[in-house]
């Protein structure tokens, strides 16, 4: 409207998830009335995240390093490993703060029609550590909707085929009503789940 | 929380309007995951639009060279002019279709408090601009908020103590009930205007 490199800047801000053109035009012109050095600043982080944030050669995730801190940290529990489809699964479960062992992040789920299988997912380098780590648990973490579970399934059956010297045992994240679901809003599949997996109280 | 780069990205990312934490990290994990080259493309939009885009030195609104599009355009009717307080106006009000005069952006609205007075709108390069050229009507279309309709009557004064040849009529763009809008849910106020400024029907 104004300018050809006006019009560019509201294109390329698009390339954001959730920003249409209405936003993209806000945010271009409020970046240009009021913050040109906050700008110039985003414009630097974005070209720096893009060019070094690699993916760590161990767990998968994102990393400045070949090697990212929670695979390289000695605090982390090493007979622990947490299987996540994202790295954005990695930072919810660390936000939580109930986790202390390593991840292992699939990058996606099973899905052959999109011509995700096995080796795009890395499930080879998950099950080299498998073999040669000291892990005694594993925990699928994959989504809760039936491409996560179709690959916790998965994975779970071709785990079991590994040689190992030491017992492996699988495990998958607890399904149910979440913190502060009302029973009346729950959809009943949730529900159906939830009353199957019942625990015993006063344990 | 993966390393201190994809910290400074999401905490670089939160300058644009309406961009929290949570949107700002799902921003940066996506263009990480899935679009690299996008994410470089708009650093370098951004970089180039922050440096090159300046105020035209006519109408004050942004333009790639000193003098912008409109202002330089002879397709453009020279006896009207458009007085706005941002250049989002100027985009709102080219994209409605409906005007093909010229444009004159205050760049806010009178602010005594925060220090924003005449000077800071521009009003002496706007009443330089009233004295010299062949302008028959000034269109003031401020917000139609309280500080945006005491700019405009602010402006009114003004103008009227010009001297100049030719006369200049000073108009207020409309106020009252909007396109589809129900009586029932219009506040009180604009219906009150909606009423005194009602217009005769089958002229």
């Amino acid at each position: 409207m104004f300018s050809a490199k006006f019009d560019d800047l509201v294109q390329r801000l698009r390339v954001l998830p959730g920003v249409g053109p209405k936003s993209a035009q806000r945010m271009a012109l409020h970046l240009l009335s009021r913050n040109r050095q906050g700008g110039h600043a985003l414009a630097l982080a974005l070209d720096t995240a893009m060019q070094d944030i690699q993916q760590c050669n161990v767990c998968r995730s994102f990393s400045d390093h070949t090697i990212c801190e929670i695979c390289s940290s000695n605090q982390r529990d090493e007979r622990l490993l947490c299987v996540v489809e994202s790295p954005a699964d990695v930072m919810a479960i660390e936000h939580s703060g109930s986790y202390r062992g390593r991840y292992f992040v699939l990058g996606g789920h099973l899905s052959p029609l999109d011509g995700v299988g096995p080796d795009q997912l890395g499930i080879p380098l998950l099950l080299k550590r498998v073999q040669q780590e000291p892990i005694e648990e594993m925990i699928i973490a994959t989504n809760a909707t039936i491409e996560g579970q179709a690959t916790a399934h998965y994975l779970q059956e071709v785990v079991k085929q590994q040689p190992r010297v030491l017992p492996l045992s699988v495990s998958r994240i607890a399904q149910g009503v979440p913190q502060g679901g009302e029973l009346e809003y729950v959809d009943s599949h949730t529900l159906s789940q939830a009353l199957q997996y019942r625990l015993k109280m006063g344990n």
